[in-house]
């Protein structure tokens, strides 16, 4: 068991933010990454649809016999992760829960924003996850549905996604959080614009690095953790290779994409 | 027969502002409208997927006995729409030919731009449907993926949009053309937008105007239109209700969306 992969998924590329932060912290683990490249977006589908989605996605890396799942997509985590966990025998990790957990630790105004896509922020499912952990803590959201096509088109440092950004967080900033929840895996690649638009004093947090933390603790505690001195192997599975896939999913990996298998559904 | 329905299709919303323009032009038909909402966008898509996605849609709109197809979506003609005449037993008509007879009748410089998806723009497919009808012309076209979120998010007239089409439009307006055709059902609602950028002395062609005339005139020789004189039907199909479904897509028609009904594929 210890040998099986980690299964990870999300919508479409963003969740190889989540392959990267697992490969440096986890070396030696086989990884098997889904990518619903043929249905993304998400962000502004309906909790049905996404729930179906999710439970399709799901059957299906359990029949690569994964040792763990890892919801690297916060819309997914945010409507669907009961249906995931009520379907897998194995441990399920989520990066929603994880961004959660580290706002808690980070804040001390306890006043945390979330951006995210239009479903992550109109489901509430943030503030349930942060008052889960402390009822202290405000929570204000934020949707930035333009964030997205930002990052695909490239403009990561651009007047345009600076002054995009500027009208999104101007209502949280006001608002006086101290703690800012990165809540789509797409958006660490606009950290350094995110960072200068918010100002210095404000924390933001990549769950895509807290997941894997997560993920390390809980494959120790279990006894699961790969022991092999051979060399991992690493699978993407996607629904559709789409214009410019290498180059933008390589820009999330931050390394070469091989192992890439179509899967026709 | 000349009471059976025009289907028009979309992969999502956009091809409203089409049912807008027949309903405008034949306020007696009865019209069909099919949106993808589940699978949208189509724009960043491989060919292979958009082609199946087609053929489904075409089925399904086949089994409601329409009269005509018509194809309310860029990418859809241009990279399907052969998929889509090969199965259909009734005419065909889609935007990206009406765009681009249009454009052939509006230049006199024969110098011709193009704005749409990234897939409409790398297929050719307006290079060869222009120069079918005038091998003088040349054309340049641009990709300008930003602008369906722009219009998603309801952002017609907004700084960010008007520093978004000067990027995109530059490099088109440098190049002396003298018209511009609009080659996604979304842009039109940018119109007012694209105007000042570009300039008056820019014709903007919408395809939607043109092909309900193009949809008009066979109707006419074929003696298919229909004479009845009780008001016509309209009926929606979609195969996700997302967030904002309603608002946004009555932006596009310019009427109340009633009789929409969900397909689950």
């Amino acid at each position: 068991m210890s040998d099986a992969a980690i299964g990870v998924f999300d919508s479409g590329v963003g969740g190889l933010t989540v392959m990267r932060a697992l490969m440096a912290r986890l070396p030696q683990e086989n990884l098997i990454y889904f990518g619903d490249t043929a249905r993304v977006p998400y962000g502004v589908k309906s909790a049905a649809t996404i729930g179906t989605y999710a439970a399709e996605i799901t059957q299906f890396l359990l029949e690569k016999n994964v040792k763990m799942l890892i919801v690297a997509c916060n819309t997914i985590a945010a409507v669907a992760s009961q249906t995931v966990k009520d379907l897998s025998p194995v441990p399920v990790l989520d990066v929603l829960d994880a961004g959660a957990r580290a706002a808690v630790a980070q804040t001390r105004s306890k006043h945390v924003g979330i951006i995210g896509t239009l479903t992550t922020i109109n489901s509430g499912a943030y503030v349930s996850a942060i008052q889960r952990y402390d009822l202290d803590i405000r929570v204000v959201g934020q949707a930035c549905p333009l964030f997205v096509p930002l990052v695909e088109e490239g403009w990561l440092d651009h007047p345009v996604t600076r002054l995009t950004a500027d009208e999104y967080l101007q209502p949280l900033l006001v608002q006086g959080v101290d703690t800012l929840v990165m809540g789509c895996t797409h958006y660490p690649l606009l950290q350094p614009l995110l960072q200068e638009v918010a100002g210095s004093e404000i924390a933001l947090v990549d769950s895509a690095q807290t997941v894997a933390e997560q993920a390390a603790l809980m494959l120790g505690e279990a006894n699961l953790e790969r022991r092999a001195k051979t060399p991992p192997h690493y699978q993407y599975y996607v629904t559709d290779v789409p214009l410019r896939f290498q180059a933008i999913g390589e820009r999330f990996l931050g390394r070469n994409l091989t192992h890439v298998s179509l899967v026709r559904w």
